[in-house]
């Protein structure tokens, strides 16, 4: 890492000297700026402008921001013209113009983004740019191509086979430490006390993916705890007093909490490849763990039950009706499992997000906690419900066939009891 | 590096377990295995396709790895239907269908080959896989468009943002070094002495671009001398016995040899990003340097003279002409002078391919040079005449554009007034 | 530090395979181990019993292990016999034996504990025994000469030749990082956030010595400040809020604490080296600094001065009995400046330890400070005040024989001044 | 590594300014030099004094170097005053004085080599002088005392605890590899073609110890064979074209080559530990691994029966005589199992060297093997004889006691046979 910033700083300097060069005759804007990168073939210019561009955009305010955007799409959209006579061949029966079409037919985004990438810490830059774009994309949805030419490179870019697993622990420097505590996202990291019981423990592993041109900067990471039992409630794990598992005897290995890290990485998918790299990494470790599970929020049950109660059947619907007080539904259980076993979300598969995420990775429903999760998080969400994914790598592949293709929704034949009760 | 390997022999036993689930259910033969990775959505299953792709890739004889290739080509190409749905919605009027009508038509080769490089290694086969392409492709023009896929996807991978400078030396582990010697494509190192006098000389130096995905497999390397002046000929820069320069008081950085490493590399261009850095890495360290030259073969010179003889100037034309007898030209320095500052490419530019190179780069051909290379090679392509180069930050770009742009070959008064000789 | 590791581990496993081969033969007690110890020449056994003497030893309590100690002293003191024979040859007219003498007489104690060391993480555990057995001699001196015998070699073993010196900063690995924490002495590091400012802000460092044989467990660390002048409180230099200094301006370092790790490595001396070092460190990295001064505490002076208020000059003296009622003393710098100059300590040198260790090492008392450390510490043990002492390399020579040789405090005009104020 | 050199170097220049200072008052010769070195106290004149001293004897010739070591010898011994003094303390009764005579006698030279130590490589550097010493005691041996006091400082500093163990392969850096090829001693590696069979073929392994103080440069090295059966030629084992061993079946590990590294380190006894601790390593790697032997020279038998033919039995030697005309003895394994079993060194233990190193170590003479060194020096020293030892880590304790204390050979019962044949 240190050698690759010695060297970016070397870069960092022919890049200066591009940017003296180019002194007399710089672009006068971002426009200018981008048309000159993008047809230009010197290199030295090339890192200038490059680093020229990142530089006046970070100085730049949201609004500025989102003007460059919407001049980046418009500016550097598809080359219509050559599109057009590549087309004109292919369909006057040049057949071998049906891939130049697709050459042809490129965002010239796409190759701007390329060489802005060349430049020192080019793809952090890039990484933060999208960031903002995804927030601008909130209110203003035709940015959308452009981030399509983002998300494509990012998604070749960060291909799993550039990604490198590596286990955080206590020897970890704190420079890395400092962001996973500002990254996780789901259970609060309290400071540093509470970072050392979730790395340093023996019966605790926190793993993360990292991408050689972010350096120490994780993509997203995993936490694991080993216990005896499949665990039913998240204070039990996370608990400063709680008791340590003996890992020579754990027989399962809990995943409690995913967080992504990379916000302008957004629908660039890690989690299925980590988690089961993960399950390799402890299997091999501790070969007497026979049992991998998530721990995992239901993020999406109260809002569901509320918006539909009237079509749940009508112990569920009067449960509901009755919890409106703030308290909870008695037949908890049953109206999660009415939740996850039927309900479908309009493109397809389960409802709720994070049964998406582990149910397409090909791991089952393995059982529905009451009183798993007391924080207001979790009352306001789910009731405190919280529920376990099983990661069998014997039936994932069958699991992820049935529900991508079939849209079964695979659980425990306790969890598919809980449908019948009534 | 360790710590990857370790990963990756993880990533190869999840790809293990893939391939057990796979068993019963596997693809009969190549193309059924790949239809199944490109349409497959399973993660284990994948790795384990993706590998198992390769190993029987790895399993084949050239005939079969022609078969192969053209399948792919065939098989997996551009989505003609889907093509066509979203180019009638563009014709009909809906411009936003222009950018989609680029997704549509990329061939689906390309994320085939996205998709095999999530194996462990994968990377690096696919590398190996495009010199068995390119070799068949000097047959079968026909798989060009293949070969395009392969080269846009290495193209973005291998973007100078995500390489690395490395200086190699004496420290260098010695799996590297045999690399760099197998490697050297220039002027051949005879063995480990020889080696250690190019990387462990205090004025001597050994730079290489690596990429995290080919570990410590170098992409391109430079060997660079430093003199006292413009050295005029190789042999003294590679005699065992040469004296050694003060590097407290050298002036001079002489670039003699570039080597590309990669055969399934070629036309992924480095070398330019490589002389600029290694020059900048060089004047950090040496703040004396004032002069950064190469000292480069003409390979073209030879067989461009015979074959122009007849359009000559006459004095020239008679030079060749006593030389058929295998003795040198007379006016050799005018006559290469005559090469380079006259001749041009087809495509433009001019005719020597190093020329090409580095007047491309915005270096100056800044001196002719006979009695340079005495060896065969050298006497064979040249006469035995080299030339230098000259990289001068201050000009590259200039130099740069009006090569680029306007044909102009830049060189120094010197070489101009060799032309105007007689 | 990970290679050391997993060949402790190995050498753990040869000393676990010879404790299984002592089974049958194993000494009845402590004692006899040792005896088996010090005259057995397996190496098996060798490491396996070194090995289990610690490990008993760790499972003694404090009055089992001054047993031992004693036991130590008593069995493993000098070989009476032996020596009186090597004597006799000497006395007989034999020069030769002189240096015979020495060998002979060596406390048997010393190769038993080399033979200690053999053992994996050997030296760590004998420093924790010394450790120990530092604590014992506060109530019983006459386990010192056993000490001697720790100390001669450790001195031996923690040569300045041996030791490392690294910087510490937001990179370093957080156990070592929480070590520093743990360690700091002077002024108490209240958490990560604190941390974090001493290491990780522009114009801080901190730089540690650490011995391979500790790992990362650092010997000593000193925590510098950069800063325009030369500070005169401490408060300024450590508040969350303050100024960052312009490092590129900066012309004075200031080490403000200087903390040792090891308290089995009492006696053993490494500030002197340290700042050295650390001076040259620095110098060459910011090559504008002109100025290295500490900013160091005066434990004692209020001791002191109350003990030999009777022997002061008048106005000292009134000035010291007007604070009885815990107010300032109003001539608290000339006051100081009296307990630096004129007061001796019985064993000559300057009566503060603070000012013995930087007089000793050849700085110069450059300053005294009122007001410098508002901290109940500072408060009580020199109602506030802080001096710094100059570490100017051309001159520490000189200062350092002058002190050394005859005595002399070598103190800025100002503060000499300050005597002859009345 | 690099850590220390950069720091080294600013040791460096911390002694040059004190070499600076020390300009006007630097000693007229070294015997001044090391009297200031060893009363100084300054920090800064002792590292500048110790590396002058340094930089004065690598200027010097051996005669001078010679002088030098005398000078030390006499100049530098012991303090007789001093003696003396606690001495006649303790011989008036003071029995606490019985330690203090060690103390009091110390040859002075000790504390020299201790300050000598501090300097930048300090320990490297007096590992040459030592060599040096050795060399001049050939002719010289009443510089013997003298070197006692380097042996006694280099076996505290050199001890076991401070050692590294780490793998040589072809991963490792060239500088170190190039000293592997250097220093084997036993058989010589022709090349790098010889190194890479040695290092990087599955089935051989290459270990060396290591010390912090010296860097990259090795102790002592032991090169491995993984073999099905013992092996009875080392032909076998170094031959280009040997046939590899599937090492998932090897059985036997043979340490074939075990090479001191550092002549200035002679006496000190690295190898026990080697090769016990790398039979645990071979064996946690591999645990079918199941016996553990050396193939060794038995350097002293020619010589030794060519001098003791008249003791022997008749038939041996008749076969002693018979090949006086340079042909082999008929029973030469007879012969050898005679010389192994019967002869005794005057010192006790077994005439030839390297059987007093394994036997000593507790090894077993396991095997005579004929034929089993076709070299020159084999056939001189031996008649092309070489033995197996075995290292069984079960017996090596009792079979070390019994040699060290009975003077017992250990052989396995077919060599011992070999003895009553007749």
């Amino acid at each position: 890492m240190r050698a690759t910033n010695v060297f970016n700083d070397l870069v960092g300097r022919v890049a200066d000297r591009g940017r003296n060069l180019m002194g007399t005759t710089a672009p006068r804007n971002m426009a200018q700026m981008c048309d000159t990168l993008l047809t230009g073939k010197g290199e030295a210019t090339g890192l200038a402008l490059a680093r020229a561009i990142f530089d006046r955009y970070d100085g730049m305010g949201l609004a500025d921001r989102h003007a460059f955007f919407t001049m980046l799409r418009d500016r550097f959209g598809v080359d219509r013209a050559r599109t057009e006579t590549v087309l004109k061949q292919w369909q006057d029966g040049d057949e071998t113009k049906l891939r130049d079409l697709h050459t042809a037919s490129e965002p010239r985004s796409q190759e701007l983004i390329r060489r802005l990438n060349r430049a020192p810490g080019g793809t952090r830059r890039l990484v933060a740019m999208r960031h903002d774009l995804l927030q601008l994309m909130d209110d203003d949805r035709t940015l959308t191509p452009l981030d399509a030419d983002f998300r494509h490179l990012f998604g070749s870019w960060f291909n799993r086979g550039f990604l490198e697993l590596q286990r955080i622990d206590w020897h970890t420097p704190a420079n890395v430490l400092e962001k996973i505590i500002r990254y996780e996202a789901v259970h609060e990291i309290s400071g540093w006390d509470d970072l050392r019981r979730r790395v340093a423990a023996p019966d605790r592993r926190l793993y993360a993916f990292f991408h050689p041109a972010l350096g120490d900067d994780p993509l997203i990471f995993v936490e694991v705890a080993l216990t005896a039992d499949i665990p039913g409630d998240i204070g039990g794990i996370l608990a400063a007093d709680r008791a340590m598992t003996d890992t020579a005897k754990a027989q399962t290995a809990v995943f409690y909490s995913i967080s992504n890290c990379q916000a302008g990485l957004r629908g660039i998918s890690f989690g299925n490849f980590l988690i089961k790299q993960v399950v390799e990494e402890l299997g091999r470790e501790w070969p007497n763990l026979t049992t991998f599970v998530t721990l995992s929020p239901v993020p999406g049950l109260r809002r569901w039950a509320l918006a539909h109660r009237d079509e749940l059947p009508k112990y569920l619907s009067d449960t509901v009706a009755a919890a409106e007080d703030g308290s909870r539904p008695v037949a908890l259980s049953d109206l999660t499992a009415h939740y996850m076993l039927t309900s479908r979300h309009p493109r397809g598969g389960a409802t709720d997000p994070v049964a998406r995420f582990h149910l397409g990775n090909g791991a089952r429903l393995e059982r529905i906690n009451r009183d798993a999760d007391a924080s207001a998080n979790g009352q306001t969400a789910s009731w405190g419900v919280m529920v376990n994914y099983l990661y069998d790598l014997d039936t994932i592949e069958r699991n992820h066939e049935a529900y991508s293709t079939m849209g079964e929704i695979i659980a425990a034949p306790p969890v598919r009891r809980l449908l019948k009760t009534r």
